[in-house]
């Protein structure tokens, strides 16, 4: 994939993958265009202030213009890969609650579980999650705005839970952001060959994360089609 | 506090705030080395690729040998403060714990009180773990080692509570991993001039943890003399 020519040279191309989601479940290996592949892997290994636009250059193999003519500059790098990943797995989560059709233990369940999906799939961007202390005020405000759209749809559906009686919670807003905080924090010791894949610690998160709102039912695995007791 | 000198210059001076502490409960502003002090500073600015031991005498007012004085580079102040604060969370969780006198229940919740306080009082500190990617492998293994002490403490405690009855979960080391990076993100969002104290979100963290591990009788707030049934 090429990356996007905005219509003025200096506009910021953005890698845009969430418009490639068809099914919220399967994940393609990530197609970022050069530039932004050799940053995120020059960001990763040397941090967001120990990178320069030259090293990305080189890692990509091009000059440093061609940099400057797709992006204003390295903050625009970090914007495009933080809010495309952010972008994609909002895009998803939508997905995965539209899925369940409302009912409420699986909208959690899928939501749930479409992070975890994202936070192991998409390790490595998802996992400069903790370069966004470096995003100038505005940059930050925007992709806090991002964020936020995921918290809200996960916090409604933890408050239609608790509406419903199928959740137990103290203060549904903690919860949602404790249990986004536990998912978030699956960046931190992710691999890819360890030895559990991503499908199977999204099941395992679900299961914590449906204790953690006190849910006594609990959807079947996958397909959840049926709810069935839990004991 | 001054630094430390080791027997032998060269050798890294680590502040070891662990010695201090009395009370797990009580945190007294870090006091750290002038040189670490400065250090921690750098590497939340610019992160660590970003620092240089020269940025670091700069903000210390020291000159650049006065530090390779005290420490080997730069890697050593990272080590210093990553192994000072989990040094620092792993001595007052094992008095949060000895504290319990075995109550499982109080066990699980003051350890929990505990590293949220960590989280939160410390959270200069704790939130440096993003940098740990950059710890050379010997000291990366270290570090390791002394996390795992603090997650095999935790883990013990949720093993117990299951055979006990009192908990009920599917895999308890995946409980453990889940709940301590629950608290971990907390660095991620924390401010200290935010509108909860660090006690009121520890207090909420205990008990969005003891739904998660599936607790159905909680121990009393504090004191934690007494339990009472949950409702």
């Amino acid at each position: 994939m090429a990356a996007k020519v905005p219509g003025e040279p200096g506009g910021n191309a953005a890698s845009d993958p969430a418009a490639q989601v068809h099914d919220w479940r399967v994940f393609a290996q990530l197609d970022l265009p050069p530039i932004l592949a050799a940053a995120l892997e020059e960001f990763r290994e040397h941090g967001y202030h120990g990178t320069s636009v030259r090293d990305v250059a080189r890692r990509a193999g091009i000059t440093v213009p061609m940099i400057y003519y797709h992006f204003d500059n390295k903050q625009g790098l970090l914007v495009a890969l933080l809010e495309g990943a952010m972008g994609e797995v909002l895009q998803r989560a939508r997905l995965a609650d539209a899925e369940a059709d409302g009912r409420v233990l699986e909208r959690f369940a899928n939501v749930i579980e479409c992070v975890v999906l994202h936070m192991t799939h998409r390790v490595a961007t998802a996992g400069l999650d903790s370069e966004l202390r470096y995003l100038e005020p505005a940059n930050r405000k925007k992709y806090a705005a991002l964020r936020k759209e995921l918290e809200d749809l996960f916090l409604e559906i933890v408050e239609e839970g608790v509406t419903q009686g199928l959740f137990e919670v103290d203060r549904a807003p903690d919860t949602t952001r404790a249990l986004l905080g536990m998912c978030q924090a699956v960046t931190g010791w992710f691999h890819a060959d360890g030895p559990l894949p991503p499908e199977e610690i999204a099941d395992r998160y679900v299961a914590i994360s449906l204790r953690t709102v006190g849910a006594r039912v609990r959807p079947a695995p996958h397909g959840r089609e049926k709810y069935g007791r839990e004991k």
